[in-house]
């Protein structure tokens, strides 16, 4: 079993870089906080006897040796990049992790066949970069590397110089690389482990996922001095394009979800009727049938809501990924670590997309969850005790072990 | 009759200053371009021989004497500030307009009893700083001088601080000035006289406003791992009152408008359901009762529909004023003057709130209304055609003439 309190101490530590406003972390990628979160995380893994490597997408791979030189290593990590308002342990406890396992594989002296590698993937939040989980998807060639170094955050810097910048840019080309297999420990984002009262979620399956930019067009105009019947009032497409997205996903049930997290409408004036609303659409489920269909019904339904009040309607698919269906040994390894150290666990769909939605179409992959307070994720108040900790970590180690074989 | 090409390159000259991104203009109130715009009014007043008096509010107001010492002056203007992406028109036409009154009225050695005040009332837009119309109301009382001191802008710089900046706190005490009466000249904001083919609107009345800023409380979430049923999506409360707003609004014809410009939902990201929404209802009607009829329709009704769907609503009134009914004296002097000089004209209610709204509460007041075309205000595309301001001016000319009699 892993060392409970050398992880909160690592976790705790790690949190003290890219502090937050109120008691989170805005760690966000490429920032100089992150520079500096990789180098300690860096002088961690040096201490572990660890060897480094990093690819030109900043992506690190810190290196346990196997003692058979021809097997292929097991991997296991998340990322260490926050949202602006993030909270302490997305993406950090899959990655500090990894790093006790090492530690505990260490300390029990234990070899394994196939070598160990704890990764830190570069922008997963995709916050500051959109999208998200972009240097996973470079490694699996969803995206090309010139495309992900091309992307600008708000201020319009790219990717590519701030990496550069920051001091990460690798030598290893990006996904050169082969797996036996990949774990990724996470906080859930979601409310389902805590209420079932799970100490552990076996991840069998994603969902995938369409971001729908929509844009409605009326017209500007005065708020008091234009009559009613004849306003274009792009606030109501909004409005009625929000109700249309929850009835469709209400009509997908189980399983399915869709709403607006992302609005801007234009000019933003009190008293301008808005002239332009742009906002994004999230649906998703995990079954792709249905998901192409929640998509096609939207872009049929919501121009002809917004025809009948005399707007536009436009809109572009800006995000996507299919839902993964996890590598059944690997998923059966973390059900099997589960059972037999006697946690409470439960099969879960992933909600949100993660690094190990894309490397799962390159190698035999699975996802371990660990509950999280509340369901709050993407939130500086984003909180696990150190008994889920603690699980999540258990079950990383003897799913890696069982994969990596002694 | 006034001289149209005159007047026009005034308004041109004017426009220089503080030029838009798109043809408009951006000369906010208490801006380095505010203080040059009120500069270049102050030498044409001064070489038209007028007396520039400044009150503590900043408030321009140039004197031209009449014959009889004690006759109360007759007051002629509007604004100079404009909003962001504000138009050449809006505010600027009534000001100049006062001014080509008073060149005509020199130019034709014409003197009158009473004497004519130009005015330029500081920050009628309220977009940098809320509410609008603020040195009118201070003018009048509806404020006090140190409440308007202490709004701030986006900033944090404070009104009177700015004030102070630019160098336009004037030694008048503001508000001490008695009118014999106001005239305000100034573009429609809306579609009503250009669909109907007038020159020139007459002013009988405005319409009431209620500014009723509006809080929805839900739950920040993820869009993806959070189940439908376990949403507070603050998005969807902000759908509901969008459709009730225009629906009150819709039930109260003719007249009552009702709408959402201005919108926020936090913290706006792609994969975050909002767990708050922020909105200014902007609820308007010529009539009293029915205008606290549509706002209390609204504040009984949006807390249910909120409640219904697991989010809180909260409410209150952020700016007001109550639908003015213009002097009939000088209402009759607008409609009289276009009737001779032969302009087509109708009355109208202006949708919009203006200086004049204040200035009715303490002395004889009426507005004459300008096409633009389009409707179009409140954006940098805004137009009116040199005939349109002729009429205008030219209606203001006669009015003004009669009631400060020859
Ligand atoms: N884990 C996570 O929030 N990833 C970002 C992509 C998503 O919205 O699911
Ligand atoms: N004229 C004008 O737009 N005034 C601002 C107050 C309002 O919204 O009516």
């Amino acid at each position: 079993r892993i060392d409970p309190e050398r992880l909160w101490d690592s976790l705790m530590e790690m949190a003290k870089i890219g502090p937050g406003i109120a008691g989170g972390n805005n760690r966000q990628t490429l920032t100089d906080a992150d520079a500096e979160g990789r180098a300690l995380f860096q002088s961690w893994c040096d201490a572990a006897g660890l060897t480094m490597g990093v690819d030109t997408m900043g992506n690190m791979f810190a290196t346990r040796p196997g003692t058979d030189p021809n097997a292929l290593p097991v991997y296991m990590g998340s990322h260490l990049d926050t949202q602006p308002t993030g909270g302490k342990y997305d993406g950090v406890l899959g990655v500090l992790g990894g790093l006790e396992v090492v530690r505990t594989l260490n300390d029990l002296d234990i070899q394994t066949k196939h070598p160990i590698v704890i990764v830190n993937w570069t922008n997963e939040e995709g916050t500051r970069f959109a999208p998200a989980m972009l240097s996973s998807g470079v490694f699996i060639g969803k995206h090309t590397q010139a495309w992900a170094y091309d992307r600008v955050d708000a201020e319009g810097k790219s990717f590519g110089d701030e990496l550069k910048r920051i001091g990460w840019v690798g030598e290893e080309p990006v996904g050169t690389r082969k797996m036996h297999a990949m774990f990724e420990l996470h906080i859930e984002q979601g409310p389902i482990l805590e209420a079932e009262g799970k100490d552990v979620g076996v991840v069998t399956h994603g969902q995938g996922l369409r971001w729908i930019e929509c844009t409605v067009t009326g017209k500007e105009s005065h708020t008091g001095s234009t009559p009613m019947h004849m306003r274009k009032n792009a606030g109501r497409g909004l409005a009625l394009v929000t109700e249309l997205v929850h009835e469709i996903a209400m009509a997908n049930q189980p399983g399915a979800v869709g709403a607006i997290g992302h609005i801007d409408v234009y000019p933003n004036s009190r008293n301008i009727i808005p002239g332009k609303a742009v906002f994004t659409v999230d649906m998703r489920t995990h079954i792709l049938d249905k998901l192409n269909a929640m998509v096609a019904e939207l872009m049929e339904r919501a121009p002809k809501l917004c025809d009948e009040i005399g707007v536009e309607f436009d809109c572009h698919i800006v995000g996507q990924f299919d839902p993964p269906a996890f590598d059944e040994g690997c998923v059966a390894a973390v059900r099997a670590a589960a059972e037999e150290l006697g946690y409470s666990h439960m099969d879960i769909v992933s909600g949100a997309g993660h690094d190990a939605c894309w490397i799962n179409d390159v190698a035999p992959t699975a996802m371990i969850m660990c509950p999280c307070v509340d369901g709050l994720s993407h939130n500086e108040a984003e909180d696990i005790t150190k008994d889920w900790a603690k699980a999540g970590t258990d079950v990383l180690l003897h799913a890696v072990l069982n994969t990596a074989e002694i």
